[in-house]
């Protein structure tokens, strides 16, 4: 009889195109799906909670898929996976659950990290870790902007395809937060629910009112209006982290 | 007239074959020398405080270098070097300093870190960053041990070609500490100099100590004896952090 298991699984994305299957098999979803197929013998689908772009990192991914039976222990799984995955994607844990749980409609809130090197020289073991950005962001001006995206709010604004037309775009954040500082700046951002690159636009603005391109005024219009404050930015893929899912 | 530079550099050091020049050109001098002729035109020969082998990394490499004039300040050298470098490479600082100074001869410390994972499963971004240990290492067999290593020794038991004949191989260890605790476990060694791989080969017996493969009084008799106390290890380059060069 078919099991289902819950996986958490943390990945350098540096190293794959992505979370979501594609043809060229470069990305986490494939090789987890050759691991399972090379253990079992039978093709298995991976549901993950998430998809991460190419160059995001996951400290917390969550996934699951149906294996065929229970013949292996959720402990003999995540060791089987790890031997047959690349150092670059790790099984932390692995649980049997029940059929009902779905690591996509299940999760309740994401947690995302997005980390800058705010200082002229960017230290070479960042790379492809952080943003770099050589001028000086005023902590007291992100602190202020991010306040404006706590809550519920029309997010349209801040996805890429601006919300398909048929897509809710309405997202709570519960919590937004700075918690480095000096060089190491890292914004911390906990919601139900995050649009397509919506943290990294919402990154990109953050720093553009740090820089003084960007007024907290107009970032709050387009919170209210859904019409992007002039020219976007999206902060680069690899300064961002999926840290955790919470169910 | 020629001018003596000092540079503070970090670097990555799984991008490279090491520091030391050679013939393929892949290491980090090689890749220094060829941005200073970029820059001035001119060949010019880089001298480091220490070479690093193949996979390890540096936070705080120290080296010099005679650039045919002062056109540049030394800021201006350290942009234009950063420009021709790959990010992989930094120069965190430049100095102009008086003919007498010698990154190798004039260097009173060294300061390096070790890096290891203890941990069943190891995470993807500590991949090339620290050494994996599954089983439980136990601190206090490490602290006792490091303890040992402190003072003014003959490390020829400590060094990977056990000292050339004419080699000297005193050395004096001003401290050695465990600074990180739990799953990161972080072993920092100050000292006047260090034999080829010593740092990795005290590690290595730290390691065997703790996992009870090897006894305190086993290492204390190998450093008054000279002779290696049973079979060596040779802690991997990648957990292997250059910190600091101290003048």
């Amino acid at each position: 009889m078919p099991a289902r298991l819950k996986l958490i699984l943390a990945y350098d994305g540096t190293a794959f195109a992505g979370w979501q299957s594609q043809s060229h098999h470069r990305t986490v979803q494939d090789r987890l799906e050759q691991a399972l197929r090379q253990i079992s013998g039978e093709k298995s689908s991976v549901h993950g909670a998430g998809r991460t772009d190419a160059g995001v990192h996951a400290l917390g991914q969550c996934a699951h898929v149906d294996v065929p039976d229970r013949r292996l222990s959720a402990n003999q799984w995540q060791r089987a996976l790890n031997a047959n995955l690349p150092a670059t994607i790790r099984i932390l844990s692995a649980n049997y659950v029940s059929p009902s749980f779905h690591a996509r409609y299940s999760a309740k809130a994401k947690i995302y990290r997005y980390r800058i090197w705010n200082a002229p020289v960017m230290p070479p073991l960042e790379v492809n870790r952080s943003w770099h950005i050589l001028k000086k962001l005023e902590p007291s001006k992100m602190e202020n902007t991010i306040r404006l995206f706590c809550g519920e709010h029309d997010f349209r604004a801040f996805a890429a395809n601006r919300g398909k037309a048929e897509e809710n775009t309405v997202r709570t954040i519960h919590s937004g937060r700075i918690i480095g500082r000096g060089r190491l700046v890292v914004v911390e951002w906990d919601g139900n629910g995050f649009l397509y690159k919506m943290v990294r636009l919402m990154v990109g603005a953050l720093v553009n009112v740090a820089l003084g391109k960007l007024t907290a005024a107009a970032v709050e219009c387009a919170l209210d209006s859904g019409e992007p404050a002039g020219s976007r930015v999206v902060a680069p893929a690899e300064g961002l982290y999926l840290v955790r899912v919470r169910y």
